[in-house]
């Protein structure tokens, strides 16, 4: 049997922000595709997408869509992937699933590739893509944690509109035209889309992402404590969250507190420690205001991180500020990452 | 001699964003004015600004301006404080100082009514008003440190554009417009007027506000950290702060974690202290999506906290989100109530 050097390849949410980003990216890095299928709901079927001077039709998702894919990209919400992913399992493909539909099934690994791409290997047919917001942090903390140790995590975050969908980048565009018009703002979809309130997001903050646990935090922000600890390996690991949604259309940014076990540690050895890692971009120099923005991440599949400063009371205490373009290393990327990674490896 | 019961109140740097606050409280909250003068750089002076149907000219600020004056109301920035105030206290006024030109030095109070009025009757002539990001954050955590004690703070802000005056709105207006039309955005102000580099705040987020410090942490960042500690008389109290300029016009908005003394709290204990708190407001209800926000808080004169959360690793850490108008509570409205109080308490 010779072994395989192209790949069926389906994208699921194809006409999504992360499903368009996922398709431009397997065109850029030459993905090795025998075939491209790209599937939807019934209401986005029908439409064209050009993928390498070929048009493409998008096609309604069912089960039968899966029969010969070899790799299953899927980003059309949690329900899709409930439903659909293991079908996919069923007819022989593997799951690449940037939902949070398996994130924390115990059997399925939860992977950022420069963090722990060795959890692939134990995959059982699909592969869980974590959250933006949690994704860009672990690859910050992680050359960090292999240096020194980690105790402990508090983040506030700072994240974009487009995590949230198209809809939304359309919706804090309309909202932006009202208010700078004198028009009254229209709030339909922020801060979650089919929950009772709405709130303008456009020259504003919203303190909530996702719907409210039973604990008075988000699920988001539960996402970025439980899909941290679990990437990391790190169960003990102290974690605290509060996300926050505000009006930029593109990249995360994080403030994020952390204390590190070893004593006696400067910025310098941070930096030190950032600079030769995988995946991260060390931009942190306050001499010549040089830090990473939400606007200077976009379109970039690093991460960024600046302002590393050493606590002024805590003696193992640093601050980080880390950005990265949600859509890119926070959705996309990763995936085209753990692809490439079960083809390279021979983990299909 | 009778005792005075109206006096001469003179407002420097009239024409700011914040000097606009403070001429439409005078007249809100029926503030017992004999005469009221208008002062502002040789630049501005000659405007005209009505004040209870009268049309008051603004007049360029010389020390001679303070002869007769009984409170000055200043809020021209750090360099015409240092100049003026100590002329303005030379010719009898008590200065209200809303800029950071005196506000760590040793014999000037610096004060939240809220939090310690009685500083004021200490004043030597000129009482300090707080950075407006440190303002709101000390009005919240004064219950909870009266009712609990206090042991550590750790902040990340989402701070307005309208604390770096009239100017950055403009710059954020007019950034928004072009990126709407598809245009490029001119930077010229903003992250800080005069440095060497500017960025876009539309549609972006800049961790930087004020200029850098030698130990990496910016200015705004260290005036949080050490006015913290000045206002609630807890040198002693670990202060960490990390300061973004973000994409709207009014409030800013806090994450704020918190460590305090006494064990075995919930978040309903916090809740009843803050809900008795003068000057807050508790807003914090998940179930109905309720929590403050920056447009929320827009013209309020409060402090709005909500999103309480019990840290879920710490047994004494808690999380609060802090909402409040920058240019009210922030600025004009806590120098008002400085001026208030000195009247009231027969301080001047």
């Amino acid at each position: 049997m010779t072994e395989k050097t192209t790949f069926n390849i389906a994208v699921v949410g194809a006409t999504g922000a992360v499903g368009q980003k996922i398709i431009d990216l397997l065109d850029a890095k030459d993905f090795p595709i025998n075939e491209l299928k790209l599937l939807s709901s019934e209401r986005s079927a029908g439409k064209k997408i050009n993928f390498q001077n070929k048009e493409l039709t998008v096609e309604a998702a069912t089960p039968e869509s899966f029969d010969g894919i070899d790799i299953a990209l899927f980003s059309a919400g949690g329900s899709v992937s409930k439903k659909l992913a293991p079908e996919a399992v069923k007819r022989g493909a593997v799951v690449v699933d940037n939902t949070s539909a398996f994130r924390m099934t115990e059997d399925v690994p939860l992977v950022v590739p420069e963090v722990n791409n060795e959890d692939i290997a134990k995959h059982n047919g699909i592969i869980a893509n974590p959250n933006c917001s949690t994704i860009q942090m672990v690859a910050a903390l992680k050359p960090i944690k292999d240096a020194f140790g980690l105790d402990r995590v508090i983040v506030s975050t700072y994240q974009a509109v487009s995590g949230a969908g198209n809809e939304a980048n359309k919706e804090l565009e309309e909202q932006s035209k009202a208010k700078l018009n004198g028009e009254e703002m229209k709030a339909e979809l922020l801060p979650v889309k089919g929950e009772e309130k709405h709130y303008p997001i456009a020259f504003n903050a919203l303190p909530q992402i996702d719907v409210f646990e039973e604990n008075g935090y988000t699920f988001e922000e539960m996402k970025m404590i439980n899909e941290t600890k679990k990437i990391m390996h790190a169960p003990e690991l102290n974690v605290a969250a509060t996300c926050v949604r505000l009006p930029f259309f593109t990249s995360h940014a994080e403030s994020v507190y952390i204390e590190v076990e070893k004593d006696g540690l400067e910025v310098a050895d941070l930096w030190e420690a950032l600079k030769g890692a995988d995946g991260v971009v060390l931009e942190d120099d306050p001499a010549s205001q040089t830090y990473p923005t939400p606007l200077s991440a976009e379109n970039k599949e690093e991460v960024f991180v600046g302002r590393v400063r050493k606590d002024l009371d805590q003696k193992n205490g640093f601050h980080l500020w880390v950005v990265s373009d949600n859509l890119l290393k926070g959705a996309a990327w990763n995936s085209i990452q753990i692809a490439q990674s079960l083809i390279q490896n021979k983990w299909l």
